[in-house]
């Protein structure tokens, strides 16, 4: 069932080019890297107000970091051993006017060496919404654990024709610490929640378990860990692809993972246990219009009223 | 009436402190990167309706980017030249397995250098919310202009102990592209509204002539002459200090200085010169918490009633 590689290139670009025409989506020039229209945005936050209001009986704390994190922050989260290659690391000049001018010249001949004048800085691009809680979490939890609502720009050094690719995204996150059932707990039940809202609004979603794009000969080993141990499901639905459908939605339980990282406990000291759901904002409005078409004044009355348009 | 050093940087310190102790910023460990509380967020977007609301009657084009912009776009914009020392570039590993693990092995022996082994992408943090638009509007502009509502996290590579100077924070803009009349209009009734807008929050706010952080010595010059134009005006008020007012919102005509680098001309063919109002979110949410305290259920009753609160 495997679909041939340009025919979905193809499928990419033609989804792309409408989006663009639309005014949905504004090119920058680099592939993966968007503005976003009015309307676009008018649908992400119109999306969101359900998120909000199904986590309004759990009173979750918010919180919102912005789109770098500390560099120490950054590498205790291994994601240096499991997917460097989506890493964003952020350097800037700290040389004199001389090294200044040398580095304009550089620049303005067209020299990519330029960069060398630069220094990596004290901060990353967020690769993760959760990464920026954990060291915030660190101590001893209550009996009753945390539950925090969270939203940041995430980074992923991926450049792609896939309109769903894109390399700065946003992720509304619910993230749960406690002890391993709470956080199991959490996982399970907003997975059902989760899909129940997009069925809410006509996307066809299936829930599947998944694995993070894990780095390398080593990263192929995790992979099978993370499938075999159920640690991550995805919502999927079609926006380019029946046979590559997209996952708008990702749910995981991290074990004592971040726990141990970042020395946050439970109220017995345990390691304390974490779980998050996060969905994609961009690739939901996405997923909506391809569903449902460019004009959402013409969406189905059931979709409409969900989301109050 | 200069203040000690010193003592003003206690002033920025016990404020911090306070805003922490209050839960409204998180710190990351490092200087200016910090989590905002969900009472921060809320005071953010009460201010964002009234701007919003503010430039309703003008039908802004909506468009929000993300907060990298791709490297070309940087370079057109002189921002190597003027304020290198600001910028933020996005690298990230694209080796192989062997150079991984020697980069993995660097990085947890603590050793900086880890980062060699990272290349240059083509993006770049945004280092001003109108930054994105103007490759967007490349072009000729019809005979009314554009006027484009922009809101995007801008990078500012400039740790500080200030909590009114983050590394990462949101602008809010309405920028306008036309003639030099257009321009020049929205820029200085821009400024009317919006020093309207602060003082009816009770923000004791002054109008300034002002310039931007140019780099060295060739930036004096750049420094004064921005003045002499008037070209930059700055909205202040004290936050940590009375002698040294925070800017929190900014009104700049940029001459055809960005339609000229991005060609984008009006419809008579010239140059198209372009201005924006920005409003610094975050500097603005810290001057109402400065001025009326951390408990915005206690904010005079004329306040409340603006922010709907």
């Amino acid at each position: 069932m495997c679909e041939n590689h340009d025919a979905l290139s193809q499928a990419y670009l033609n989804y792309r080019a409408e989006l663009i025409e639309a005014g949905l989506l504004i090119p920058s020039g680099v592939d993966g890297v968007y503005g976003r229209g009015g309307l676009f945005e008018d649908i992400i936050q119109r999306f969101e107000a359900l998120v909000t209001q199904a986590g309004a009986p759990f009173k979750p704390e918010v919180m919102r970091f912005p789109p770098i994190v500390s560099r120490q922050t950054y590498l205790k989260t291994d994601h240096i051993e499991n997917m460097p290659d989506l890493m964003g690391s952020v350097h800037s000049f700290c040389g004199n006017e001389r090294e200044q001018r040398k580095m304009v010249e550089k620049a303005h001949a067209g020299e990519g060496e330029w960069v060398e004048a630069l220094s990596a800085t004290d901060v990353m691009l967020v690769p993760a919404a959760c990464y920026p809680l954990y060291p915030a979490a660190t101590g001893r939890l209550s009996k009753e654990g945390r539950l925090v609502d969270l939203k940041t720009f995430v980074f992923r050094h991926e450049p792609s024709v896939d309109p769903a690719r894109m390399q700065s995204f946003r992720q509304r996150e619910y993230v749960r610490l406690g002890n391993p059932q709470q956080a199991l707990s959490h996982r399970n039940e907003w997975l059902e929640r989760a899909e129940k809202i997009h069925r809410s609004l006509g996307l066809d979603v299936q829930v599947v378990a998944a694995n993070d794009p894990f780095f390398g000969r080593a990263g192929k080993m995790m992979k099978a860990s993370q499938l075999e141990q159920e640690l991550k499901f995805e919502i999927v639905v079609p926006i380019c692809s029946e046979e590559k459908p997209t996952a708008i939605t990702s749910c995981n339980y991290h074990l004592d993972h971040f726990g141990l990282a970042f020395d946050i406990t439970t109220a017995e000291g345990e390691p304390a246990h974490t779980a998050c759901i996060g969905f994609g904002l961009e690739r939901i409005a996405l997923a909506l219009f391809k569903t449902h078409g460019l004009n959402p004044q013409a969406w189905p009355a059931s979709v409409k009223k969900e989301l109050e348009l």
